[in-house]
């Protein structure tokens, strides 16, 4: 884990360069490429192609992008670099609808801006910087309370089946789902991982079995509609996922797919567990009907990634990136404040959300 | 439909040359292409390869092809020419293990040699012939009554969700899964129907999309994984899927990830049917447990289709290329014999299985 820590990063600042770095994901697992973004079409243009992705690493990389965004702007009366800073704002956060992290950092990212805004612009983009990097520190010290809890429930030499990423490439250091994973590792207990591939996008096969295979988990690559059977075969003593959205009735919002994987834990008596921070849980949205479900272009699964057109021409194709997980059929929310169980709201509201 | 028939043609015997003539299903949809099969070489390796596949399809070319290498025989004697039989017949047998209608399509083609012994080897090939003959035509009279029965348990403007291809390219004809699909059509039925793509090697998306695309039904691709939320908002009204080999007991083993489909059906409230000839039920076993399932390589998740690998090299994969259904999450099994219902062996026998 130390070694893929060190070997990649997902976002960072360049203060230098006053730039964005992040791991291109598009390029996994075939080349380790990085870009560096400073105006907010590029931050728009990476989000929006999931160059970034994972809920928590969009949020870090939209904080850093209003920054250096606001950086480089030249404007001198507070309501001129409120105005630019709101418009930025408003873009940023209409590249991806699902994931709230993205509107939680980018209105955390606002509130510092109005606390400061009797300071002067330099002050107010210091002040900017350093919330920034509280909001990717605090996730990756989330990220180790998140593992710390799910490991709680966990034992030596599980199989657990995971869907999507929602690891190291997903956060800032131990990911979400993946984090009981990797502190299991350092403490041996040798879990078997099973990564559901994850179409259209293939985040399993190109990041879970990426990040798992080089920090040295053991970890299996299946297609999503194998996890039947190796949940049949007894292979699977656990489901860990993360996810996007949390409404306030514990359902739960994350990639398309695992609504179908807690349907298939329940029916073979596996705990289901969804692991995020409680920034992921919007309290404004009382259940997961009031979750905008993002649909992406029907090339991503008739032709993306292949040497030719793998679907007839014009086929009507329904692509929808998320999906709403019901509460009833989730075991265990498991955040950075401790472990939820139903019913959440309680539990959410006595964490002060 | 009829158009289909027409402009496809699954698996023929062309007489003239003696060769097996199939329409090559690796390149669909993007193209059009038929390979002419004479020895039990190309025979085993069309089959394995999956260019043609569907377990009556496999069946048909088993019955033809061994027939056509017979006819290339130049063996005078009936213990020679017998042996020469046997030897093709196992070989042609172990081109895949799961579907039975393989097996049950070649002990037919030995049965029909047996019985004529006394004859001319001479005319022995003309018995083989027209058994080969036989059993592609029942087959597609199996397919029409197939449809039949299934179509009188549904309704028009049904939405109907099936997982890989059990249509026109995976049969004679009619299909028996899309048979319902493609009489309803006939009728004025007005069915949609939702693909599944079938990962890792897409029947759903290269065949069923395209052979409903081409006869003018209503159909939309999906990612295996999106069929739970196409189920959550209401959208099907039944299952219909193909099968490979039932057992007596009614437990089904069809194309990977049809269980999963099974679960998520019963979760929903949907049924969920199972469709195909009398000639996939083996009587001699009795349950799923009883059923080889073929592994194939980590190849076709890691690497096939794909511009570049879209997995880590060496990344441990399991690739089952089929599942098994229990009985009891399976509303009905359609043949051509009728509608069978739990308990299934007593149906089954009564049909003189």
């Amino acid at each position: 884990m130390k070694q893929l820590l060190e070997d990649l990063k997902t976002v960072r600042l360049d203060a230098e360069s006053n730039r964005v770095v992040i791991l291109d994901q598009t390029y996994l697992p075939g080349s380790i490429v990085y870009r560096s973004l400073g105006t907010p079409e590029e931050i728009y243009e990476a989000i929006y192609r999931l160059r970034v992705r994972g809920a928590p690493a969009i949020g870090v990389t939209a904080a850093y992008g209003i920054y250096v965004c606001c950086r480089a702007l030249e404007h001198e009366s507070f309501t001129d670099f409120y105005d630019a800073f709101s418009q930025i704002r408003d873009y940023l956060a209409s590249s991806r609808p699902t994931a709230v992290n993205l509107t939680a950092a980018l209105e955390r990212m606002e509130r510092c801006v109005l606390e400061y805004r009797d300071c002067s612009i330099g002050d107010i983009l210091d002040r900017m910087k350093e919330e920034a990097h509280n909001i990717r520190n605090e996730d990756a010290v989330s990220c180790r309370r998140i593992g710390e809890y799910a490991l709680s429930l966990l034992r030596p030499g599980m199989g657990l089946l995971t869907h999507c990423n929602a690891g190291h490439l997903a956060t800032s250091e131990y990911g979400t789902a993946l984090a009981p994973v990797y502190l299991g590792q350092e403490r041996g207990y040798a879990f078997q991982v099973f990564a559901d591939e994850t179409r259209p996008l293939l985040q399993g096969a190109r990041l879970t079995a990426f990040e798992l295979q080089h920090a040295g988990v053991d970890v299996t690559l299946i297609c999503d509609n194998m996890a039947s059977m190796v949940m049949h075969n007894g292979w699977v003593q656990a489901v860990v996922v993360g996810c996007d959205r949390i409404a306030t009735n514990g359902d739960a919002a994350n990639k398309i797919g695992t609504s179908g994987v807690a349907i298939l834990a329940r029916h073979y008596g596996i705990p289901f567990y969804v692991l995020g921070p409680t920034s992921t849980i919007d309290m404004r949205c009382p259940s997961g009907d009031a979750i905008t479900i993002e649909e992406r272009s029907s090339e991503e699964i008739t032709e993306m990634w292949y040497t030719e057109r793998m679907a007839p021409a014009e086929v009507k194709v329904f692509n929808p990136a998320f999906d709403v997980t019901p509460a009833e059929l989730i075991t265990a929310i498991i955040t950075e404040k401790g472990i939820a169980r139903a019913p959440y709201r309680k539990t959410f509201e006595s964490w002060g959300l």
